[in-house]
């Protein structure tokens, strides 16, 4: 494997491990068993990707042709569990870590859809997908509205899709592919994300008289 | 393209603005900032037709072919947000649009089915599924009963049902396709599903007791 | 057909059949119609399998192949409908029957993924998959958390996995595939969990301080 491939692959790994902490902290006030925790933080972890690479036809999906993806998964959400009992995990938490996981899928998911040949609008469009599609379904499975459409999502689709225009207008300047882009883009949405949060700078609403 | 080819064309595209709206305007109440809805609008718009192929194992996807939807998907939602803070977009206008997409995405679905060579059960299924599953998405996500199975629901999926018979029936008495058979189709669907609203039309219902 | 394929296959109808009469009785207090509830069924019982076979890429999709499938999900569905107008249905048939969809499906999924060439974590992923996400999808849509990640859920992603794993170790000890190890793990799945329901057993829960 190439140096920059390896990157990709941690950088994978970590998005996993991120998001299925989130699905496994995301249940404030119910009581799920350790299983349920699993589930939830399996498919908050691996849902983005999965619904990408359907949508693009990338067979097999990486989690089922190399099981590492499951077993980072399911240890980090079991993880989160047992860490839970010790150390409260309030909401800011899990805006925080939400953040993260978004800013890596997101330029992950441009990078896999520019990879597999789809026109640059629809590699926009799966970045702000794989970014935000595992935390809606942990969202919608847990009862509740997702971050992107609720209130606290000040700039969440938004910081998305900047940070996949800003990797897309650097990445046409380059010979070649390199961490240093990816890891800029990454942090711009996660910058661009928590500026966000914290100011509750937000785009113009959306207000139904 | 043939003349048919481009109606259907044309049809689509439709179909997918009409849809869009729907999701853009779906959240009475709740605050999303503009890509909120955006993504919002996009859901709902290629939602149905995206389950629909995936099903059929019909790749590469409409909209990741032809980016046309993506841009129709995205300025449908983005005017529906900016039209809606000068126009109040009550409820039945969500409904009426709503019943316009179904009969739109019904008969499309039926026909891509078929011509994909789906048994007669099975196109009848993907016309209803492809008629309702945008807007279950979009009530989903946006923390309600979809409409399909909501009290509101009147002749919902069943309109779309009936029109598909209809086209069945007709489809074998007719050499070739034709757009007014098509047309006509939708129409029954919308005009059945109007009925339903207006005169509180209802089959029979499930009450648990 | 072999008499093992055979079994394998009235196995699948019986489960599918089962889903669906949950899926129709699923809605307690809502007022759906006929229609309504054939929607609800049909992706309750379809639902589960249709996505293990999208993710494994296993086309086409057994009920576009074969209808009986759908007929099975809509006469179930119909059947429920009309008797759950002379018979109540508390919502302890409800978690009955779902348990036994659940020792059905993941017993199914489980052998239709090692079937495929899944690895074996990825196999035993599926049979939790395949069980449970029906009845997700059916909870999603009636507004409800997911049975799986609820407090009455005890036991129960727990107990599809306790069956994956029995089977998973006999099976290496057999030499041939037997209805017999295949029904013996579907008991044990299916009495963990109404043991889980009728002691309240469970496994360590998790409570955010």
């Amino acid at each position: 494997m190439s140096e920059y491939a390896e990157f990709i692959y941690v950088a994978d790994l970590i998005g996993v491990a991120i998001f299925a902490i989130t699905g496994a902290i995301a249940a404030p006030g119910k009581r799920l068993d350790i299983l349920g925790v699993v589930v939830l933080g399996f498919v908050t972890a691996l849902g983005g990707g999965t619904i990408r690479d359907i949508t693009l036809d990338l067979y097999p999906l990486v989690w089922v042709e190399d099981t590492l993806y499951l077993y980072v998964a399911i240890v980090s959400a079991v993880a989160a569990f047992i860490a839970s009992r010790y150390i409260p995990s309030p909401r800011r938490a899990l805006l925080v870590l939400d953040a993260m996981g978004l800013s890596v899928f997101a330029i992950l998911g441009l990078q896999k859809a520019l990879a597999a040949g789809a026109p640059e609008a629809v590699a926009v469009m799966m970045a702000v997908i794989t970014g935000v599609a595992g935390g809606m379904i942990r969202d919608v499975l847990t009862g509740q509205i997702p971050l992107v459409l609720q209130r606290g999502g000040e700039l969440y689709a938004t910081s998305a899709l900047l940070g996949a225009l800003v990797y897309l207008g650097a990445y046409q300047l380059l010979d070649e592919p390199s961490p240093w882009l990816d890891i800029s883009a990454m942090v711009i949405i996660f910058i661009t994300r928590m500026a966000g949060l914290v100011a509750g700078l937000r785009l113009p609403e959306f207000i139904v008289r």
